[in-house]
């Protein structure tokens, strides 16, 4: 399935993609599509809807994030190789882990606000994943099992506030607006190879990042063994998994920053699209 | 008020401490303290129960943290000028930031698990905060109005895995059991300058931390002004503020790192004592 939340920011409702590409509200069934709804049976039953007698939410209507009460916002940092080449960077012997805070989670098509005085904003567009149950230190085989499902990520960044503000990345990774996630989750039963995703971000319709899961150093599986050996994942913890090269940063001759009035747009496959205009 | 929660871990009831020290009872009131309760007006609320009249809960019932559902774990580095010489780090022109993970958190006197082949454990008390409200933008001035209350926090911290395992720090930060909070959360209108707390932190009864909060490079009502300048900081988060020096990483001649068996005892004075067992 591919479950979505649509409404006005704060109000949204759950709903569902249906075959035919329509929003179908299932607000009369689920309350929210909050962490527990992410259990591998709560999924089940989700797929046991029939979508086509659901009532159709109007096209326009705005998406949430597809799902609220996230409790672990966790990223991945240098995830590919020509990426960690592009920032002058060392090929990481094992995953580069920071934090972004929930409190940035927006809609896949909101607005980006850019922070006072910011110079370095930049885009990064990544494939996520969500938990659906709790995992402590589990071996890579078993490691998907534990994956409610996979939705697109853009992992703003502000440049300065994340490398010279003295600290730790998330300072620059936390403004609110700069996680947009969405337009929804792809449930792991319709995508059991998370590593053949096509990515691609353009701005302003100029392609700048184009690359495919493939090419992930650590795979999904590894990240999720990794990470659950030094934290316990959480249900509904969301994980995105680092960004491919062509970032602002690394642009030539001379870094290129996100300005008011550009428009990022993203293409994940079967994740779907993301839009985003800069105010 | 002194807020806690009480009973064994994952089943916790909300309760307080009455004028004699005695643990009361609040679930009959109070379904859980969760970040909705930290509001000023529900603050309040709890304030005009007379605890007196409230049952007693039994000497020697296991303490959780004072709260759940706590959706950002924040922590400032490098806070005291003589543990940042400790470290080797410079002397922060601005706060360190960095995020431990909410599913380390636990309580006051809970046994800490060396994780699996840890070579460097280590003790970091700390004066901690827990927010009452919303707070975006906000000015020093108006910040301590938005903090719920205080508590005692150990930012147990692997420093092989903080420091040399290719990354930012939380990853030596988030360990189960890596973050004992509380006994209780002494709320803002009982302590209205957290500038001047005596922290102490002994090992196996000898003293290794030894300081005050008005050593804090940057205060707490800094520290909520800066952080909300760059995210949304959400009721009920917590914000742990940086410990003095002592830390086992500093020690001369060489690094001193908890063993099994070793017990630490922290006493943070108002915000009460903790020990925990290292196992």
């Amino acid at each position: 399935m591919k479950l979505l939340r649509h409404g006005t920011a704060g109000q949204e409702k759950p709903g569902a993609l249906d075959a035919d590409g329509q929003i179908r509200d299932l607000s009369l069934l689920v309350p929210e599509f909050t962490p527990d709804w992410m259990a591998p049976a709560k999924l089940q039953a989700l797929a046991a809807i029939d979508l086509s007698r659901m009532p159709l939410v109007p096209e326009g209507t705005r998406l949430g994030a597809p799902l609220t009460g996230i409790r672990q916002f966790v990223a991945i940092g240098l995830n590919y190789r020509k990426h960690a080449e592009e920032s002058g960077m060392e090929i990481p012997k094992e995953p580069v882990v920071f934090t972004k805070a929930v409190s940035c989670i927006a809609g896949p098509n909101d607005d980006v606000e850019l922070p006072e005085g910011s110079q370095a904003s930049d885009w990064e567009i990544e494939l996520g994943f969500v938990m659906g149950t709790w995992a402590r230190k589990v071996p890579v085989a078993q490691a998907l099992s534990h994956v409610a499902g996979y939705c697109l990520a853009n992992d703003i960044s502000e440049r300065d506030w994340q490398m010279k503000r003295n600290g730790q990345w998330s300072k620059g990774k936390s403004f609110d607006g700069f996680g947009p996630i969405g337009p929804w989750l792809v449930t792991s039963d319709e995508l059991p190879d998370p590593q053949n995703i096509a990515l691609k971000l353009a701005v302003n319709g100029q392609t700048k990042q184009q690359s495919n899961t493939a090419d992930m150093i650590f795979p999904v599986a590894e990240i999720v063994s990794y990470l659950s050996h030094f934290m316990t994942l959480l249900p509904g913890d969301l994980v995105i998994t680092g960004t491919p090269e062509g970032v602002g940063l690394g642009a030539k001759p001379a870094p290129v920053f996100l300005k008011r009035g550009d428009v990022m747009t993203l293409d994940g496959g079967p994740l779907g699209n993301q839009r985003q205009r800069v105010v």
